[in-house]
């Protein structure tokens, strides 16, 4: 393990370890008031040691993932765990009910074909999964719409061996980006009014509905105060990237890509080792910290083009810290997060859910 | 390994071999007559055994490769490797030197900082490395403006014990998209015309200029034939994707993204497990094969929404096959490729230089 961030090979990402324990509390004591909880979600860091400090800061009823990888990385924590996704085809229900053997898992549904198969994987493990109808909030992805088809497939769930009807999911996904404060509110409240209407109709039809799951970063204060909504999925807090630092959160960014410059061919520019096979541009290009004025302007593979303001002193061979616009998807092209203090090196954290792991196993070595 | 592509865990990269070897033989038959030879980049499939297939069909004068990790990879090929980057910080310089005991290995350098760190690993590790000085030919990069200063530093490389001036590397990059054959043609050779006129000071100077490497997938047949151009580092030819399908190439689409539906909310509308995290859209949506008026039309961590014409049969639990937009980046997020014949996977090749495994040894398993 390198001792100082100057010794880390680059490209790389690092946390930043005491800005993610604020922003894992600040989370935490949100939910440690009131009747909603947090059900963190994994995908948005796929890291175990993450995973834990969440957990134990308290307000939480366990973990969400959105895919089984990321489940399985974080089944050693002992932890409830809801995978907010269809599991579909290629032996993932037969690798969630191989979990839920240790622990409480819960998955979603949107379909009988999604049914059967959730059903036929709990009954070859002797398990029992717990079940949410996925609920289309407005998203217009996966998701039944409201109404007497979601009572039906509720129905089907509840009557299925293996399975146990725990309530409903909605992700009200598309409201999480709207920077307008008192627009995301109303287009979240209306979202989540839509996912505890439809609990209600599933108890007027003698339905259990314990869970009502839904809301994210953008919307924890908002979905998380609807009445009837049981638990949020946010992710992306704990870490943050600049589309979600558009908004009025209280959340500190706390991951970073670390390059080294590498070319500084004329006074108004630079290239960084740190392209966007080590940070993504989803979102729009990543951010340079302590270094006013300087722009990214082009990532290619391997290469972050830097637009450098006057007189800026930036060698080849010095360092650079990009803050990422999208979370998610840039955690996933990398291995490993540096965790610093300072200047630093603390520890090394594997991103052991990064991929779809399950491949690798199946490899042959040549 | 399974046994028929039904059976392979969703998302997945597969490769049409036979489609990837009629790429491969393509164009090694180009590159086998004239005095130009290929140099094949790495980048774009990070794969060994792709490597060893280009390299065996001969027409080849070695490989290419942006970072160290590649060149690690294919390293016991044997063949003579080009960093066409330019390595700086972190140990990388040591890591190529070591290659250097056992093959050829040239690197790009654009800065005297370079030159150093360079020179410094090669005396460390007793071994000569081979340089190419990098010529900015219009891509606004890395790179030295061809001039004095281009020949200035050649002659610093020359004069750097345990470094050998080999020649000059110029990329034209940003003319590799252009649609327009004419239009591609005419920047192409403007680039490359002021690369090899480079190479002419470098003689002039009574310095050695033996290479002059630039070219990729879009120029190969106009650089590729420039005089005085000796090899052309063309990576995505051997799998291709949607954005150079734009272009007039001789090139198949020989890799998918191969997911499963998930969800078929409505008449209109199905979505897949392959998202973003499995396929990228930083060159635009992926393609849906095989369905005449499918469209992806947004792709999240995990889901792929997929628009459907009216009458589309597609179920939950079938499979579907997207195209990338962008051969390199999109193979990058995985880990192996399964390689297929029809319906059945004939082999599982790891792409061992996805992502930095250099990170990974330094990881403690927590």
């Amino acid at each position: 393990m390198p001792e100082r961030v100057l010794d880390i090979p680059t490209p790389a990402l690092v946390v930043d370890v005491a800005a993610m324990d604020r922003n894992v509390r600040r989370m935490a004591a949100f939910f440690s008031t009131g009747p909603c909880r947090l059900r963190p979600h994994v995908k948005a860091h796929k890291t175990r040691e993450i995973a834990r400090r969440q957990l134990a800061a308290g307000g939480c009823v366990g973990l969400t993932c959105a895919t089984v990888s990321e489940a399985e990385v974080v089944a050693p924590l002992g932890a409830s765990i809801l995978l907010a996704n269809e599991p579909v085809g290629s032996g993932k229900c037969d690798r969630l009910a191989a979990l839920a053997r240790g622990r409480e898992i819960i998955a979603a549904v949107d379909s009988d074909a999604g049914v059967d198969e959730l059903a036929g994987a709990a009954r070859r493990a002797g398990v029992r999964i717990g079940v949410l109808v996925d609920i289309n909030v407005g998203q217009m992805r996966c998701g039944v719409e409201p109404g007497p088809d979601a009572v039906r497939l509720a129905r089907r769930v509840a009557h299925t061996a293996g399975l146990a009807l725990r309530g409903l999911m909605g992700y009200e996904g598309h409201v999480q980006p709207v920077a307008d404060r008192a627009e995301r509110e109303t287009r979240a409240r209306r979202a989540m009014g839509e996912l505890v209407g439809m609990a209600q109709l599933l108890r007027d039809a003698g339905l259990p509905c314990e869970i009502v799951s839904g809301g994210g970063t953008g919307t924890y204060d908002i979905s998380g105060r609807v009445d009837g909504v049981t638990e949020v999925q946010a992710g992306s807090y704990v870490l943050m990237d600049s589309d979600y630092g558009r908004l009025d959160l209280p959340f500190e960014q706390a991951f970073w890509v670390l390059g080294t410059v590498i070319s500084r061919p004329d006074p108004t520019r630079c290239v960084a080792d740190c392209g966007h096979k080590a940070v993504t541009k989803d979102h729009g290009l990543p951010a340079v910290r302590d270094l006013e004025g300087a722009t990214v302007v082009a990532l290619n593979d391997e290469h972050a083009t830097i637009a450098l303001p006057a007189g800026a002193s930036l060698q080849v061979g010095d360092r650079v810290f990009l803050r990422p616009s999208h979370t998610d998807p840039t955690i996933n092209l990398h291995d490993v997060f540096y965790a610093i203090e300072g200047d630093r090196v603390v520890d090394v954290w594997p991103i052991a859910a990064r991929g779809y792991p399950e491949h690798r196993n199946g490899a042959r070595v040549r």
